[in-house]
């Protein structure tokens, strides 16, 4: 008989958002078993929050160390396939090694790493093992997303000009850090999130949102970030001008203070031919504009989409599919791509964010920053 | 150690619409095993389903009442503790008073019955066996849907004057039922659809959601049913007029042959003090308009909401949930119910469609195909 | 040379909401002068009035009979060519006819007359002079809506089989009339306003505008009004059924008292092939629907439109154009028909309301009237 | 008695988009008479313009300075009070110089001139005659554009911190210019526009909607400029980045080679109370995002508005102004400021943009050239 696949899962307490967000998007299409846990670095916490989601105590561990030990230990039909990291960005490096070095596949979310340096050694671990490695850029998992990128891809667009690409949030427009919120603390935290704010946060679903969908390198930034939070050292705002590997320019605007946004992630490309358009909070939309023609919206599982879209549609057209939707087609993706690999079948071209988008994403940060303190001077990064 | 609830399924083979639909939403909040099912009738295609499920052969069956008896005499710790029916019509109340009647709760879609004496007969059982019942009337999960019934309810709206509620549908335009379409086939036929066609598929979800929001029951109505489609019997469109049992006024315009619309549920509600807008299509938005100050728009996790809206509200504002997300609420409040029933607790006002509001709709039904067939006259139900 | 048209008024005195706007829109295209009016039955209001207008105090009448006289006396060169009526209902026949019999062409505002009777009469009266007559049914003058009906009429929709219209106003949702507001008080008045209140008001602009659009007459109507203002005798609200000529059925809502509403006129219309649909709030907008096809936008000015369309948007594609363009519409075909009868020249289909339409709008009023009584029985007017 | 204002155009003959747009613009409110002008530098074509406005030969004329001779040497009675300059930028500063110079008050259409020379000495000239100089900045016309003003000013929003602005059209997506179309070819040619393209055209609005709404001034920019279309030399696309006065930074991105879009204006202005967002394309709405209440939006006379935004609304709230009712707001700004001017009288901050907003829009467009130049290194302007 097939059998789901186990996952293992490092951080992601119960209260965390991450985590329970994490745990949905990969129970949804019914593929895989959360089996046990490294929930918190406090081994009775981490029973507590197993508790909740039904495990036994036994496969709720104290730290990620423990548990891949131990499930390295356990029978290979108990054992988990998989461990998922949803730790703050300084806590990925370490379970992703440790997992992948003792056989185990690995989702992370993103940013990928604390450092460069990190990214890069990562990469080459993932190479080493063979393991496979899946980065949560969420957004790319929506039907519309996929549309719009088969639509460049098929040269409906034609040659693409110009890039409109914004992630607007508020939610730190005022110092919640110091009110004791969790995800505000370490978030704003060069030691737990890096050299980058809201760049790493929210500027690598940016950065990556335009590459997968245009298919093109953006080839410098001129960036301009702001530090508008009470007593902050990290990003919580950034203006950034984009030039992408064919010539074609681009604006990109990020925000963490941008007052009474909620997760306004958008993008607009424009073409020779053809321009689109994508919203976030209204993700069953593409917007198409054209030539001679009159506007056009796709839909998901609507009229005339690309193979790509409907693939990724559970529900008939106009059942608003949302973020933890999209969300579990990177895990869907992902397990599809595994249970072939377990299976000893091939996989063609498969689906889901890799270890290279998670360095792509710290170069992106690098540069960014970078630029920022030489006043905004272009700044490649490939 | 608490445990999952373990669920068994009949009907929703591979390939069903509304089968996948239950499990992702039972599987969301991971509350709920799927471990068994009686998916088909013919017992070898129950199976296949099973396999691609994850499920031992063993536990699929080829009728619904096989499964019952075998579950029934599996051990406590094995059997499953609830079913959850998703066939057509008609075949909805056989396997609902079997389960019933042998101790297992329900999860039954909607509409409840494919006759008004079936309705009243599940009542009674449900009353006499004292097991939960739960009908999907999945829109009223939705956050939003709850924060308008919470208003009318503080009493923010004042006294409701009008109401306007449509449900429109394009996928019926065509003849897609002589094609071999299954769900366009069996909606069609009155012998497994009942007197009903758009009125019990569409109209009962209107009727559920103006009820359901507005705290007030319609007395009356006037309906104008159509038949469109070529050598239809059963209605494809109804326009019908409300009058509710507070004098309140209003219309109600259902169809699946309003070409090119895809699930366009929404409602308004007018009162004295305030009004209130919501669409299904894009059902993060609560619009609210006001006597004296601007239009506010309220949304899921957002500010200024009541709890009920919160409660319901899984990923911060912006993160838009969607029909399944919505659909899972039924689910979870159902099945935390449940888990309260099985551990000796009490809770207070569960809050998902029951047999009660099952019998409502097949009142609905009836009183909306008497009304038609007497050029329209006022007809009550209550 | 060529020159403008000369315009008198009644009624609009300064501080009138429509009669300004019938300034506005005759001035906009350049083809009419403002030269005489009898804004005021009180003669020095009515001077007054004309000064803020730039009009010499000699032709600035105290009634309408003075100014039809007075004008008549005027050299060719000097006299007004037509008459503007923007009086109250119950002030619209008497100077119509008084207007028509003198030599003066009309246009008047709706509904066209107080009672059935006056509207039959006035129909002759137009037909005797061979004046000619238009009437102010403004929405009919947007480029969307010209649009819309270019694709019914040119089959793009197929056979019409639903239609919604709505027409929903809040300003009337509290007792408006007793704080002595002007607007309010007539049009609650039935020795002012007629038998109908919103009827008249509104109710014949979405009767209207179905017609228009679907080139389809409405054949029956059940009608279920609301009188829910405080001591009104008039309607304020009404929920009908619409029954067309060729089979199709819809529904239409109108509202005084939908709290918040602005001035929501909208209507969708289903074919066999396509849809439609249209947002008076939002006019430059026509949302298309199709079978096969996604959802297509079209825009005034913008691709692929019908030449009818084209014709009547002044400025390019995004430049919105609203409410006061759409009046100027049907000035400025009433003008260009009236030039050409002026200097001899024929005219193919001159496009805006005539009497008929007036006649139509009486008709509705009255049998929705009627069906209401009669506990909303279908009631056929044509 | 009172009299309107005469009006005399230079530019804009039949077939001109914008001559078109002033004339409806000055026409709308019935303060202003079009009584002469020079429409075409050939005198019979200028003829053959003024006839189909109704005008007489005698005050066509075939140039501007025979314009304003000639009306000079007519009695007080008749003369033209102020000249309307529609002409191509480069055909700004001699006519708007020369009536100034002759006592005629100017509105002239932006950018203000072709150089910044002769920008300084227009202003300087402006002083000096003491005559009235009004720049058609139309957006700021708008009632939203207002209330939003309105709300900054009254520290509604807080300190600013961030800013998006875009004006995207796609109209120069293709070679338009090559096919003789006069807009483009204008447009594109460095002698006739200056040496900004869509920056003049298109990017002064954005600069100036930016400074109007937020009382801020830019402080500096980094500019990016494409130049796509094919053998165009002038800029055809912007991506901008800003620093405000206050420290708040931004983006700006302007393009005509934004394929499909139609005149897409738009703005966004955080602060650290609230936020706000107007369209253009839906100018009706301005969008306010708040720290612990709900979304509001505003409509034109609608609910809560300052008095700045009621005091531009023409009709009730539903009724849609749009870009002409702008337009002619500030021409019926400029026309009471010059009625008061005329009898005497004087007027309080008279509100519409003038010949400093001028001088601004040429910094801006030579700062951003400059910084193009460079790099995209922060080039100061003020």
């Amino acid at each position: 008989m097939a059998r789901k696949l186990r996952m293992g899962m490092i951080g992601g307490g119960i209260g965390s958002f991450i985590g329970d967000v994490h745990r949905k998007a990969a129970a949804i299409d019914g593929m895989i078993n959360l089996v046990c846990g490294a929930f918190s670095s406090n081994a009775e916490k981490s029973k507590k929050s197993g508790q909740k989601l039904f495990l036994s105590d036994d496969r709720c561990y104290g730290s990620f160390e423990e548990m891949i030990t131990a499930e390295k230990n356990l029978p290979k039909g108990e054992r988990m396939d998989f461990v998922s990291i949803v730790t703050p960005n300084y806590m990925h490096f370490e379970p992703a090694k440790l997992a992948l070095e003792n056989g185990f596949h690995v989702v992370c979310d993103k940013p990928m790493t604390l450092t460069m340096e990190e990214a890069i050694e990562l990469e080459k671990i993932v190479e080493k093992t063979g393991k496979l490695f899946a980065l949560t850029h969420n957004y790319t998992g929506h039907p519309m997303v996929k549309q719009a990128k088969a639509m460049v891809a098929n040269g409906d667009l034609g040659k693409i000009r110009k890039i409109q690409v914004q992630y607007l949030q508020g939610w730190l427009s005022t110092a919640v850090e110091k009110t004791g919120q969790k995800q505000a603390s370490w978030r704003t935290n060069p030691k737990k999130s890096g050299i980058g704010g809201a760049l790493g946060d929210i500027g690598t679903h940016a950065e990556n949102l335009v590459e997968y969908i245009t298919g093109l390198r953006i080839k410098e930034i001129a960036a301009d970030l702001g530090v508008f939070g009470e007593d902050r050292v990290l990003d919580d705002d950034g203006n950034i001008l984009l030039r992408m590997e064919n010539g074609a320019k681009g604006t990109m605007s990020i925000s963490q203070i941008a007052l009474g946004e909620e997760n306004n992630l958008a993008i607009k490309v424009y073409g020779e031919k053809a321009s689109l358009e994508w919203q976030q909070e209204n993700p069953n939309q593409l917007i198409t504009r054209w030539l001679a023609q009159p506007v056009k919206v796709f839909t998901p599982n609507g009229n005339d989409l690309y193979e790509e879209a409907l693939n990724v549609s559970r529900i008939p057209a106009g059942h608003p599919e949302g973020y933890l939707e999209a969300f579990a087609t990177i895990y869907k993706n992902f397990a599809t791509h595994l249970m072939a690999v377990r299976d000893g079948r091939d996989i063609e071209n498969p689906d889901y964010p890799t270890v290279k988008d998670g360095v792509r994403g710290m170069q992106f940060i690098y540069a960014a920053v970078k630029s920022d303190k030489n006043n905004s001077t272009w700044t490649k990064f490939n």
